[in-house]
């Protein structure tokens, strides 16, 4: 048995009505032989849990691993939590497929125990930064690991951003708004506004305008070291919003600048042995399958 | 004055009409003080040139320098045929846009000089290598600088590809075709295909499928040192075609595999100083333009 | 000179500053030949303004012809005022292109005096009428030129849509919403979502998602006479909102069934001769226009 | 039992080695209550039939109904050959799902009874002409189901095409060709090229452009009452196909006109009841699937 993972921290979606028996069945597995810490929420939910309960925000601190047990949201709060620390994930899914959340609960035994005694393929992943600059002053700043959404909020006009790249100027445009995705990201939201899968090993970062006015427009894929500013064309009376894997940075206002880089932060994912990112393409979203050859 | 170049090669595209004119501004212009040498066609174009020719396939060799006066399909050729020496290229276009021959008729003077003096920005551009294996055997192998393409020809049915990436299965689709562009190709041919626009300083390939039979299709983006192998899938009588930089490889067969991957031979451009891809997206592509706001 | 038109309603979009120069020329041109009426708050605006004035929703009853002064917004707002009494509208631009609004400033009146004596191209434009129903009631009904929307609304999650046409059920689908438009609308947000252009003589309606969760979404036009009604899967906690030529309707809950089918009144609108539905798409949506050849 | 079919023409696939089987099981299974006729390829597939055989452009005008059993290539054979005379035609798969061949062998005798005892759901489609003019003179002329396709032919480069709509310029684009299609044919070729969906009761003609060369193309439907004039620029020496359901039209020359409209005749599909469109839609395309829910 491998002496790497001595702790292990367990964040549950505590929301979904299946987690409680995920969660029972991986605490009475792992209970003998590891250390178990909980969030606050999801300790409840296992009658005879007698560990440490720790915040999400400090858990990942405690222990050698952590494991997110519910959907691809669940993991992107482990994942932002745990960013920064060394402490890497797995993820486990409540019987809903998710790129992140690889291990179906019917396989939760005997894919933990292996990832867990050594048998894994351990992934490193980028995140994005985003700062939110009011009069030369950061006013916010918050990480993401899927992508970063500007866009029009409580307002029936599309907006218009301008976007630069490194300090050279890329467009402007008028739209719902613009996505900026990690490729870890160009599976989740960028692809329903039409980007292009990319690999999640790739130094790369995916602009992807949502609905934008215009005929000509086209996702840009640019080098992941790249500093993106962003600023409103203030025609209008408008309001936006800026989100980070879907959770709002409150009070953005259009005259704020936005400026998005790679995080030095980054995230360590630990996958069963034999992960393949084509088999979730074509299993996860249908990639290429159709009308029956 | 810079003494890094010498002798200049010139290669033209000497179908066009428009070009002699070009070339002959081009000869009197340089001649004081350059040593120029001709591909055989281009020469016969310029009355009173006294200079030495090769043929474009050793022109490169030859010269400090290779200026390429055409279309983006002209500096393709001087592209593949200069790549390996460390010849570096020159872009001059007919008075049409051009991705690749990015100085236009008028200003070809000033910026010209300009570059020859040293105030350029160098490009270092990587290209695809392709090889065509039959029993085991490489019956043929090609270079390119934006794209390979497989394609049905000659037949009115679809074809049917399975590729897999680093000998990982990633699909099998039936379509008109696949491209494997590079950045440098991911605004041609790919981008009439629905391809992203990847920046040229990335290093990454892209496959987009042209005209896929499934709904679910989207092109993918991989690492540029991916190795890509494409088998026909032999459901019927079918003719394929594989082409370089629309310069089709003779004699394939649908029995036969197409191996792609990075070359490890680049080619080296020298742009205007203060050259711009995103200025040359929004005024050669119109790209995010489109209803006026 | 034709004796069709003796009255003429004028609406502006009394919040753009260019509006009172075109307002004052309009009016010292037409006044000497037709009876001059304006909406409340447009009249303050021409300084010698002596006529009626009349609240835009009965603007159109009282004239016989309509002109909307400003964007396409503007000729939204008093299309569906006007619909239902036969008064034809024109459409005057503030010298920004719109679909609707197609005479420019600088020809107002040579295009104007023409239209009002006869010479112009009369086109009829279907509209969609929209129930929102809640427990076997209507509580709200409304009109729309373009499109209606159906979209999630301060809430981060995607919303699901349950669609039947004539009781027959199409998809469900999770996204951002869904577009249900008109051949009118299909050269607006409808555009800029995805969907085809149909020309304006269709009677076919128009469904295109919005960022659609699955890689096999793909715009689908059907029968102009369809009714199609839509209800909100309650998977999870979230909010939607109706909106009509972006206009929203108050108070929609994911209870509520949205039933939209073509509505009886129809608007006519007056366009100078020689008005080319093609001529328009390639000069305001730049439609087909690219990399110069 | 209804008396209104009383003979019945057979048409199959040939050369699928799948098809013997289902032939001779429809043999038996009819030929005790119907006057049977087969194409002659089809005929020494059955061992013991002793009926009539008449070429597939003859065969439509010997039965009451023809059924096409293979892929929906071979019943757009059958319907090519049956336009014009007023039989109806039913579609049996070998297996694999079409579009226009929509009962799979499994049910062949109970849904081919039904319909044949006068049960079923009866369909009118349209089909487009097509006429190639050279010096004023109709050299060809074509009939299609599903879709024209002008297209690049043995040539490396794209192919420029002016296209216009009842004598008014629609637009000139560059690109690999143009689809034309009926609301039959949009879940065929034009929708791999990015087009909508259009149900096939609406009378309208979808034209797809194939891998334009400009960002801002898109999809346009017009009246399906429309003529459609499409002339090639010649700009290069290139070839260029017309196809119609993939067949190609011989000798055609970039220096002829291609005129395209409905066709006069039309054909009558019958379905088994409670034929439904969408589920169609649904289940050959996997449209709206994707990422589970």
């Amino acid at each position: 048995m491998s002496t790497e993972f001595k702790s292990i921290g367990i964040f549950g979606k505590h929301s979904d009505p299946k987690i409680a028996q995920t969660l029972a069945a991986l605490y009475q597995h792992l209970k003998p032989q590891y250390e178990l810490m909980l969030d606050p929420s999801s300790a409840p939910l296992i009658s005879d849990f007698s560990g440490k309960t720790h915040p999400i925000e400090d858990l990942a601190q405690h222990c050698d691993v952590l494991i997110a047990v519910g959907g691809d949201g669940t993991f992107l709060t482990a994942a932002r939590a745990a960013a920064g620390c060394n402490t890497p994930l797995i993820g486990i899914n409540l019987g809903r497929l998710g790129f992140l959340v690889d291990i179906s609960p019917k396989e939760v035994i005997t894919k933990l125990s292996a990832i867990l005694q050594g048998q894994y393929r351990k992934e490193q992943r980028f995140l994005l930064h985003t700062k939110i600059i009011r009069e030369q002053t950061i006013i916010h700043e918050e990480t993401a690991v899927n992508e970063v959404v500007i866009h029009r909020w409580v307002t029936p006009s599309m907006i218009e951003l301008k976007t630069s790249i490194n300090g050279v100027y890329l467009n402007t445009q008028r739209s719902d708004g613009l996505i900026i995705s990690t490729p870890t990201g160009s599976t989740a939201y960028a692809l329903s506004a039409g980007g292009p899968i990319i690999h999640p090993s790739l130094n790369a970062l995916l602009l992807v305008p949502l609905n934008p006015h215009t005929l000509s427009n086209r996702p840009i894929v640019v080098d992941g070291s790249s500093e993106i500013e962003i600023n409103f064309v203030k025609t209008k009376e408008v309001n936006a919003q800026v989100t980070c894997d879907h959770i709002a940075i409150p009070g953005v206002l259009i005259s704020d600048t936005i400026l998005i880089k790679k995080d030095p932060k980054t995230i360590t994912i630990l996958h069963p042995e034999g992960h393949d990112f084509f088999h979730s393409l074509r299993h996860k979203l249908n990639w290429s399958s159709g009308y029956p050859s």
